[in-house]
């Protein structure tokens, strides 16, 4: 068990830290708590929650964490995904909503502990950086559409496009004047902060990077200048939802009741929102650990997850992750150490007990023009198109992911997109790539005849093989040999290259000596060369070398000159 | 859509060829009525069904089918697979039973056309060989005890292990003793009659091969002997289960009543029943055309048994497949066409036909020490420890295969057994070999550094990576590259040899470009060598070169001699 990472941050803590993790924490604050009762209301719970979740997580996570600078709380997808499985078990706006929520949580804590404890961060490899960047293009398109009722004013429902957008447009006639309004200019200014604010400051002599972090505070200018509107012009009373009265204080951490019928019920979806959720925070910690030459352990992100969801479900939360845009202001912001992160906790529980009353008049238009704006920079059609352009299988990959997210829903698609990817990969070492080769005159090197201009001997063929040797493809492997045996005769001696052949199994052991067996009745020998340690050992327990008719060369020129000098001779002279 | 099979024997058969076929239709018609009769009771069927299923099938074979010599019939997995599915959905012994049976053939039947028009045969490569062995061990085992019951005479239900003890157990009280003694004196017979008679009939002269032949009428020779007992001492009064009489004739080809619910209860287990037929069927079929340099195709063998399990559900049978044992003898036997198969068929016809009466005190216990004496021979011990000593991780797929067929059932024990080794597979990609590599003195090959003596440059790190570059190890090569590169340092450049990279997908291009920029930073030019041409094209395609702070060099001889020339002069010198 390696030591709690706060005791490595915190023996060197200095004073300078101090003041640069103050700075970050309240930045990270002005931008986390609209985002918090946002996030709170895409998870279809009250918005105080939001405020919960973004307190003892990230006390939880300064803790077992390992990376640096991310910030964790509520994140865009992680609150869809919990809305689409609390959705399922209770009754939105009920209090078994909000206890499947805390469940949900708690069950995601133990799942992410559980994982890191058995070393298990692997599992986040399955997701490919196409699925993963399908997932989420689509999944903000999806919570970008499924915001567009508080924008208008209107009940809409489903979690899913089609469901999402036949109950938009059933309700569009119902749209709210005012609502509208509001939304829109919100999204209008909340655009303009991100694209055209920042040069205007950079132009007004404000450093680059601070003028960024500025503009993070643009969703809170927004809900200032919105409520303020809404409480003057008692907008409420015309049809503009407002947050309301959210109950001032903190909840007492507790143990709720366990409902052990419910949470076999929400595992696979505490399973899936534990991955991406893992998937989400360790990409952000790599990149942000990279620009400052840190590293970040998997395992130990998946303990610091695990116990962050924990917290957050004995306070009164729902689940959470690192977030990516609220890390990179953190990092940018200056935080040193996850001290910032417990700094920014600190100041958000004292909003939860003293401010409140504040957020009574906040138009939900502003809080959803909020998250509409943030995920949609997360749509990245260039990846798109380069995925297409690079690999086809990868493309069809990231392309089922998308489709069936938006058709079918989020925990569909990351399914689906899992299982593509892995059949593509199956079928891509079904059917491996074999060559026959040559020696590239001058050189001892050896290369595809159908590539390069390459010198052949009449009477050692030589084959290479560019795939491990398994039960997928050991019968094409053999009939491919068969092939080209009838394109070649007056052969004395067949050498199979094997540096592509990266493992062999029980499947290829029987193919290579079925080979074996097939050469050796047509009075051909058959000889391996460049065979790779790993492999040569695992032939070698079942002494594989015994049962081959020719013999295992340590590099295929070896090979050539030994059995046909003739044709060596030939080329040393040609690369004199 | 290649020629009919039959056209390309039937064009060139001759009189020399239908001696041959004859003869061999006559060896297999008596190995085979036997056979079918105990099957269909292993099925849980009336024995006259097993006739049924040794007839159309047989002439649909030899139409459709690429073998010359395979032996289509019941066999004993795909009968065991067929009670184990029935019995769900059909009470034993009833004409619902019989029913689901015959539309288990029919949905078989259209299946595997539909794999062999898909060219979907290679399906059955996800069936590995220790799975494949593990699968036929186990399955041989569990037929043996599901069989006892017969041997004892006492009822015994279940289709798994536990099940068949549990009721074994329960019942030993009740055994009779003449069945008794008529079950364990047909298996000593029959074992003593693989084993001792051959040995027997060579000593008096006979051929070899005839006497291997003439052993494969043991279970008649067995069957005439004790009904005749049972017939003479009226052992079927003192509680011997007999065959009873059987109604004469041929059922008319008819086309069952459709029953769309059932027909999709029974959609999975027709699934596994046609890939575990088609995979005993290709397997023989491949190693008997091997003996005789003849192929078979297996989208067209697909086709072929297809059509044999739809004749056989016309005609009232079960679902068939090429059967281990009588294609051997068929083979042995002599037969040169699928004719051979028709011949036979028309031989089961006639006893249908005419010689059930002589089956009615045909004790039951014969029939299962036929069965159980034939699957015995198929466990194979020697491959499980073969497999043991040459892979840990195929000896747990084999294992875990048989466990779950012998625990839980045949159809679970398959799709564990696929499942295991895919995550195996998967696992081992996840987990690349990453060497150090140098150039063995005097030669322009490079290797393992770890093992092997090698030369090394300075100040070029020569790195290999043994794996395809995809998603599931992207960040281990990228942590890898990392490690080695805290172990050296003054590095100018680091060299990539790619020829155990035989695929990169999205996922791994993100890792090139990120170590790329990442040597950047640290002043390291990244240089690829023996770059495959398949991955080349593709890393072209988004102009991977373009971004490489290095080059791409043809051979990593190439490469070190380029960079680092000093290193290369010294070893030419050393070479001479």
């Amino acid at each position: 068990m390696p030591r709690l990472p706060i005791l490595n941050w915190l023996a060197h803590y200095s004073t300078e830290k101090l003041s640069d993790d103050t700075v970050a924490a309240v930045i990270v604050t002005i931008m986390l708590i609209p985002q918090s009762l946002a996030y709170a209301m895409l998870a279809g719970l009250p918005p105080e929650v939001g405020l919960y979740a973004s307190i003892l997580p990230l006390i939880a996570y300064a803790i077992f964490g390992s990376s640096m600078t991310l910030a964790v709380g509520p994140v865009a997808v992680v609150s869809l995904m919990t809305a689409a499985a609390v959705s399922q078990v209770a009754a939105p706006g009920s209090s078994a909503y909000l206890g499947a929520a805390i469940l949900l949580a708690l069950l995601s804590g133990v799942m992410l502990i559980g994982l890191g404890l058995a070393r298990a961060g692997f599992l986040a490899n399955l997701l490919s950086h196409p699925v993963i960047s399908g997932f989420i293009s689509a999944s903000a398109i999806l919570i970008a559409f499924s915001q567009f009722k508080h924008i208008l004013g209107i009940p809409v429902i489903g979690h899913d496009m089609p469901t999402i957008l036949a109950s938009l447009w059933q309700n569009l006639g119902a749209t709210n004047l005012p609502t509208f309004v509001i939304g829109v200019a919100s999204i209008g200014f909340l655009f303009w902060v991100r694209s055209g604010l920042k040069p205007k400051l950079v132009q007004v002599g404000i450093r680059e990077n601070l003028a960024g972090t500025l503009t993070k505070a643009g969703p809170v200018m927004a809900v200032i200048v919105t409520t303020a509107c809404v409480a003057v012009f008692t907008l409420d009373q015309q049809g503009v939802s407002i947050v309301g009265v959210i109950p001032p204080g903190l909840p007492m951490p507790t143990l709720p009741a366990l409902d052990f019928a419910l949470a076999r019920e929400l595992i696979p979806a505490a399973f899936l929102i534990s991955l991406v959720g893992f998937v989400e925070s360790v990409s952000v910690g790599h990149t942000l650990a990279a620009r400052r030459r840190e590293r970040i352990q998997p395992n130990q992100e998946l303990i610091g997850l695990g116990a962050a969801n924990l917290a957050s479900g004995f306070g009164g939360g729902f689940p959470v992750t690192g977030g990516f845009s609220r890390s990179v202001v953190n990092f940018d912001a200056g935080a040193r150490t996850p001290l910032a992160g417990v700094m920014t906790a600190v100041m958000i529980a004292l909003t939860a007990l003293f401010l409140t009353p504040l957020f009574e008049f906040l138009p939900k238009a502003v809080l959803a023009a909020t998250v509409i704006v943030a995920v949609l920079s997360l749509v990245d059609l260039r990846a798109i198109h380069r995925v297409w352009v690079f690999s086809k299988p990868d493309f069809v990959a990231m392309a089922t992911t998308i489709a069936i997210v938006l058709g079918v829903g989020i925990e569909a698609g990351i399914i689906a997109g899992v299982v593509v990817s892995i059949a593509f990969l199956l079928a891509k070492i079904a059917r491996p790539h074999v060559a026959v080769i040559g020696q590239i005159p001058g050189t001892q090197h050896y290369r595809n005849k159908n590539r390069h201009e390459v010198l052949q001997s009449e009477k050692v063929l030589a084959v290479r093989l560019d795939e491990m040797l398994y039960f997928l493809n050991g019968h094409t492997f053999e009939d491919a040999v068969g092939e080209v045996l009838s394109e070649n005769t007056n052969l004395t001696d067949l050498v199979l290259l094997c540096h592509g052949i990266n493992e062999i199994d029980a499947s290829g052991l029987e193919v290579l000596e079925s080979i074996n067996a097939r050469l050796d009745s047509l009075g051909i020998r058959f000889h391996l060369s460049e065979v790779k340690g790993p492999v040569m050992d695992r032939l070698e327990r079942v002494g594989f070398k015994g049962h081959l008719s020719g013999q295992v060369f340590l590099s295929h020129y070896d090979a050539m000159s030994t059995l046909d000098p003739d044709f060596a001779n030939a080329e040393t002279e040609l690369a004199k």
